[in-house]
C-alpha cells in the first residue's frame, strides 16, 4: 500500500505508536477527486480540513476552481490523477464512461465510487455503480464508500449518530486504505465485505422508515375502522332514528372517541406478541427453536407501535382538553342551565355521574403520564444509557402498569353502559367495549404467567432447560429475554 | 500474544497503519466459544461478521448446529477449544465444573468469561463468576468482559450508548487481546484493572437507576405529606364541621391540589445545594474543602430531582386542564347560573377574582414552559452538545427564572388568602404558605449573593483564593464551578 | 518522542497492534501538572484513572497533597518538572511568569496550555494564552488542549457529546503525543493546526448558543409587535370607543392571540428561504454560485427557527386549555344563562359558530400533534439515526403539512371575519389576516415549483445543468439539495 495513506492515520494519532521520526514525514498525503459538484466540493472541504493534500480533476478548472477550497487544488481531470493513489469519483454513473479517457493514468490506482443512484436508478440497474465502475477501469482497484454520507454531513463534519460509512471492496489493502482515511475524517467505517455488496450499500440512502411502515398503516387502518363505528353510532343513528343533526361531531368529538381506541389497541398489541412467544414456548417446552417469522417482525416493532400509540393518547388528550373551549360545550350549558331554572330545579348533581368522570380523567392523565415515561425511555441517547434491566424494567414493567391504567380508565369511563340497553344503538355496543377485549386477554394472560407452576416452568426454560431433561449452557434469563419476549 | 490477535484490528484499520503485506494474512483469527445458549448465539453471529473464524463447542454439535449462523463452525468441546487462542465461556456458574474435562486442551490459553449472575447469584457467592472460572482453571489467563452487553446489543450491534464493554484481567496481554476483539466488534473496551474488580464489574447490570431512588422517594414522601394535608383541608375539615361531603375531590382536585406543591418544593431543592455550597465556602473562605458527603450527593441529584418536578408540574397541568371537563364543573356553573336568576342578579363580576385567576395561569403557562426547556436541555444528547457556559446558563440561569415564575404563580394564586381567617381550616394555615418557605429562602439568598461585597467575595474563593492569603493557581470560574456549585 | 508517550495507548489497546513484549514494558508513562486548582486536581484524578504516573508540581505540597487522589504523587514544582516529558500547565495567565524560574528544567519538553480565559481577559489580550506561554518558554513546545472540557467532564468522564478535544501546535510531533493521551483518556482528539488558531480554540468555551441569538431576537420582535397591535384591537379599542375595561384581558386573552400568530409568522419563515433559493437558482439557472450572505444564514438557521414557532405553538394550546378555567369565563356563560332566562330563549345554538370552531380546533391540534414530530425528529440522536431521504422526508414534506394545516387553523379561525366591517377596530384588520400572507406567499411559490415545467427545470439545474449548456458532474438531487434548500 502507497506510503501517503499512512499519513492522515498519523495526523489523527490514532495508530503507529511507535514515533521514529523516520516514518512520520511532513508532508500530508495526497487525494484526488474526480468531480466539481457539490459533493465533490463537500469532500474536498472535509479533506482539506483532516489534513489531506487533495488535487481536483475538472474538464474547465478555471470556471470551478472559485467553487472548491482554495488549499484544493484544482486542475484538469489528466493532471490531477496523475500523482495521487486514491482517486474519489464524485461524478454521476452515466458520466462514468467518460472518464475512461483517464483509464491509463488511473491503472493500478484506488478508485472510490461514493455515489447515490437514485430509486429509478437502483431498480433500473441490476450491477450497481460501483461494479460498473470496476468493469470500466480492470485495472483499478473499486472501493464503495461515502455514498450514505451526505454533502452536507461533510461539511457540518460528523456526528455521534450518522458517523459509520460502510465500505466494500474485492481489495482488502484498499478497503483498509480507505477506511484508515474516513477515520481520519472522523467518521467510522464498517466493513461490508466484498465489492458483490455495493448494491447493498447503494441501496442503504434510499431507504424510507421501513421500521414504521406497518405500524404506521396498523395505526391508521384501527383508525379508519373506529371512525367509522363512532359514526355510525353518535352521528348516523342520531340522525336516522331520532332525526337529530350530530355532523357538526365529525372533527372533534368523532375523533376524540376514536383516538383513545386506537391508543389502547395499540398498546396492547405491544404486549401481545410478548405473551404469545412465552405461550409458545410453554407449548413447545424449549426456547430452542424459532418464532415464526409474522411474530418475529411483530416483537421487533414493538417500539414503533407503542409510540404510536403514545401519539394517539397524546392527541386523545389535546382534543380533549379542547372539548370546553367548542361552541357546543358553551350553548348546551347555557341551555341546560335555561332548563333547569324553566323546570324550577334549583340543585342539580348526580353523585355516580360525578365520580365517574373524577375517576376516570385521573386514571386517564396518569396513564398518559406513565406512557410519556415510556416515551422519553425510548429516545436512543435515553436508551444507550440504561442497562437491559434498567431498560426492561421501564419497557415492560412501567409499559404494564400504562396498560393496566389505561384499562382502567376504559372500564371506569364504560361505567355500567356497557348493560344499558339505551346504549346498543343499531344494535352497536359502545365502542369501548370493543377495545377492551385484547387488553384484558394480555393482562388476564400476563396474570396467569405469575402462576408459581407456570412462571417456574417459563424461567427455566428460559435458562435453556427442556422438555427432553437435557439443560443448554446459557446465560441468566435477562439475557436470555433480551433477544425476544420483553424488549419493546 | 499470539499472532492471531492481531488480524481482527487489521480488518477494523484500526492500528498497524505500516502496512507491508507481509503483516496482513488474509485468513481471519479463530475464537472458540462454550456454549450454546442465546448469548453464545448472538456472540457468535457478531464474531463472524467482525469478520473473526468461529469455532463452537456444544456436548451435541448436531442439535445446536442449527442455531447457530451457517459461518461458524460447531463441534464437540474437546475439538473446537483445541486451535483458538481466545476461547469465550458463555456457560452457567454452576456448570463451570463441568468443563474441567476440557482443561488440559485449555491450558494457557485466554478464557473470557462473560457470564451474569442474578441477584441472587450476586449476594450469595462472595467471589466473583471470574474469579471462581479462574480458580477451577489455574492454567489458563482469565478475562472478565462484555457481560454489560446483551445478547441484544449484541445482534443488533451497539449502539452509540452502550458501547462500552469494561474489561478486567490480571494479565495485561490478555487484557489486550480481548479488548482488540472489542474494538473489531465495534464495542469500546474499558480497563478496569485487575480480575479483582471483576465482582463489581458483574454488579453493573444489576444496576437499577440508582441515582433516581432516593429523589423519588423524596417526590413521593412529599407527595404522602401534601396529599393528607390537603385531605384534611379540603375534605375533612368540610364534612366535620360543616357535614359537607366533598369526597369526589380526591380523584382529581386534592391531586391537583398536591402536584403543584410537590414540584414546587423539589424544583426549591434543586437550587438549594447550591446556595449552601456557597454559603459554606463564604464561611469556611475557601473552596478546599471537601463538602459534607450529604451536600455532594445533594449536589449530584439535583438533575433527577429537578425533572422529577417538571414531571410533577406537567402533571399539574394536564389535572387542571381536565377540571372544566369534570361533570362537578358543569353542575357548578349550572346552579350558579340558576342561584343568579332566582337572585334576579342580572350581572356577575368580580373584577379581583377574575384578575387574580388571569394573572396566575399565564404565570404557571410560562414557568411550565421555562422547566419544559431545561428538561429538554437535560437530554443526553442535547446536554452534550453544549458547552459549559451554555450549558449552566440553561440550568442555572433559566432554573432560577423557573423558580420565580412559579414563586410568583404561587403568590398570586394565593393573593390575599394567607391573611383571611377563613381560610385557616382546622387552624391549618392554607397549603401554599407551607411550599413558600424553601423557595423564598433559596431566592433571599441568591439575592443576596449578588450584592457586590459577598459576590466578590465568592468568585474570589471560587478562583481559588483563601482567607490565609495565599493564592492557588486553579483555572477560571467556569471550570472552578463546573464541579459543583452550579452544575444541575 | 519519548518511549513514555506509547504507553497509555498500548494500555487503551488502540494502537501497536503487533505484540512483541519488548514494546510493551510494565511502568505507565509519567506525566507532569504543575497548579493544584480545581482542574488540576480532576486532571490528575482521570490521568491516573488512565493508567499515567502522575506527579502534581506545588509551592506548597503538604497542604495540597490532601487535595489529589493518593495515587498522584505531589512534589515541589523544580523535582515535578523534572522527569515527564509532557507537563500540563492548569495556571492562570497571570501567574505563566512566575514559571519562567523552571525554565531550565522544562526545556525541550512538551508544555499543555488547558487554560480557558474569561471573557474580558480574551476581549483584553490579542495573543492567546497558549502563545503567551510559547513566547515566555521558547525551548518548549506549546500545545493547546482540554480547554474546552470542563474538571466535571474529567472527573465524571467523557460522554457521547462532548468528548471532543481540539488540539493545535506547532510541532507535529508534540501533537500526536498529547492527541494520543486524550485517546487513552477517552476523549477524541480534534486536529486545528497550528498555535495559531490557539485563539480560537480558547474562543469556544466562551460561546454562548449563537446560532439562537438572531431567531430569538426575530421571535421576541415578532412577539412584541403583535402583542401591541392586538393590544390596540383588543383593549384600547373597547376601552376608548366603548369605555369599556378589558384590561384583564392582558395577562392570558390577549398573549394568547399573540402566540400563534408569532409561531405561524415564524413557521413560514421556515420555508421562505428554500423557496427563495429556489427561485435565484432557477433565475440564474444555474446552482454553481454562492446564495447572498443573508440567504446562507437564513438557510442556517431554519432548524432553530422552527423549533422556537414549535414553542411557540405549544404555549398557544397551553394558554387555550387555559381559557375555561379562566373566572371571566364562568362569568361569562353565566351572564349568558341568565340573560337566556330573562329573554325568555329557552334554546341557544347557532350552527355556524359550532362548526366553524370544531373544525379549527380539531386543524390546530393535528397541526400541533405534526410540529412535534418535527421537533421530536431535530433531537440530535433522533436526527442522527436517519439517513438523508428520511431526515428530509420529515423535516420538508411533514414541515409542510404542518404549514398547511396552520394555514387552514387560521383561515377557519377567521372564519368570514376578514369580511366584516365591525371587525376593524379603528380600522385595523383582524391580526389573523396580517399574519397569512408570508404562508399563502409560500404555498403558492411551493405549488408553483411543483408545475412540469419548473420542476423538471429546477430538477435539471440541482443536478448540475446550466443555461449555458455545460454539464457539471454532481451527485443525484437528494446530496446536491442536502447541502442548502431543503435541509430544516
Amino acid at each position: 500500500m502507497p506510503e501517503e495513506m499512512d499519513k492522515p492515520l498519523i495526523s489523527l494519532h490514532l495508530v503507529d505508536s511507535d514515533s521514529s521520526l523516520a516514518k512520520v514525514p511532513d508532508e500530508a498525503p495526497k487525494v484526488g477527486i474526480l468531480g466539481s459538484g457539490d459533493f465533490a466540493r463537500s469532500l474536498a472541504t472535509r479533506l482539506v480540513g483532516s489534513g489531506f493534500k487533495v488535487v481536483v480533476g475538472s474538464r474547465n478548472p478555471k470556471r470551478t476552481a472559485g467553487l472548491f477550497p482554495s488549499a484544493a487544488q484544482v486542475t484538469f481531470q489528466e493532471e490531477a490523477v496523475s500523482s495521487p493513489e486514491v482517486i474519489f469519483v464524485a461524478v454521476f454513473r452515466e458520466h462514468y464512461s467518460s472518464l475512461c479517457s483517464l483509464s491509463d493514468q488511473l491503472a493500478g490506482k484506488i478508485l472510490v465510487d461514493v455515489s447515490n443512484p437514485t430509486e429509478q436508478e437502483h431498480l433500473q440497474h441490476r450491477e450497481s455503480n460501483a461494479e460498473y465502475l470496476a468493469s470500466l477501469f480492470p485495472t483499478c482497484t473499486v472501493v464503495k464508500a461515502f455514498n450514505v454520507i451526505s454533502a452536507w454531513t461533510l461539511q457540518a463534519g460528523p456526528r455521534d449518530g450518522n458517523r459509520q460509512v460502510p465500505i466494500c471492496s474485492d481489495q482488502p489493502e484498499a478497503k483498509r486504505a480507505v477506511s484508515e482515511m474516513a477515520l481520519a475524517m472522523g467518521f467510522m467505517p464498517v466493513d461490508m465485505g466484498s465489492l458483490a455488496s455495493a448494491r447493498e450499500v447503494e441501496a442503504m440512502p434510499l431507504r424510507l422508515l421501513p421500521a414504521w411502515k406497518v405500524p404506521t398503516l396498523l395505526a391508521l387502518g384501527l383508525f379508519v375502522c373506529f371512525y367509522a363505528y363512532n359514526f355510525i353510532r353518535d352521528v348516523l343513528q342520531p340522525y336516522v332514528q331520532e332525526s337529530q343533526n350530530k355532523f357538526f361531531k365529525l372533527p372533534v368529538s368523532v375523533v376524540n372517541t376514536t383516538l383513545p381506541c386506537v391508543a389502547y389497541v395499540l398498546l396492547s398489541l405491544v404486549y401481545l406478541p410478548g405473551v404469545l412467544a412465552a405461550a409458545l414456548q410453554l407449548r413447545r417446552g424449549t426456547k430452542y427453536q424459532r418464532f415464526p417469522d409474522w411474530l418475529d417482525h411483530w416483537l421487533q416493532h414493538r417500539k414503533q407501535i407503542g409510540l404510536l400509540s403514545f401519539f394517539c393518547a397524546a392527541l386523545h388528550a389535546l382534543y380533549s382538553f379542547c372539548l370546553p373551549l367548542r361552541r357546543a360545550h358553551r350553548y348546551d350549558l347555557v341551555n341546560l342551565a335555561v332548563k333547569q331554572v324553566l323546570a324550577n330545579k334549583s340543585h342539580l348533581w348526580v353523585e355516580e355521574e360525578v365520580w365517574r368522570m373524577e375517576i376516570y380523567l385521573s386514571l386517564g392523565v396518569l396513564a398518559l403520564g406513565t406512557l410519556s415515561l415510556l416515551a422519553v425511555t425510548s429516545l436512543p441517547s435515553i436508551a444507550n444509557s440504561l442497562n437491559w434491566r434498567e431498560f426492561s424494567f421501564v419497557q415492560s414493567s412501567l409499559g404494564f402498569v400504562a396498560l393496566v391504567l389505561s384499562t382502567l380508565h376504559t372500564l371506569t369511563y364504560g361505567w355500567t353502559r356497557a348493560f344499558e340497553e339505551s346504549r346498543y344503538k343499531f344494535y352497536l355496543p359502545p365502542t369501548f367495549t370493543l377495545t377492551l377485549l385484547v387488553p384484558c386477554a394480555v393482562i388476564l394472560a400476563k396474570a396467569l404467567f405469575l402462576l408459581p407452576c407456570i412462571s417456574r416452568r417459563l424461567a427455566r426454560i428460559r435458562r435453556g432447560w427442556e422438555r427432553d431433561g437435557t439443560i443448554k449452557f446459557t446465560l441468566p434469563t435477562d439475557h436470555a429475554l433480551a433477544e425476544k419476549t420483553s424488549h419493546v
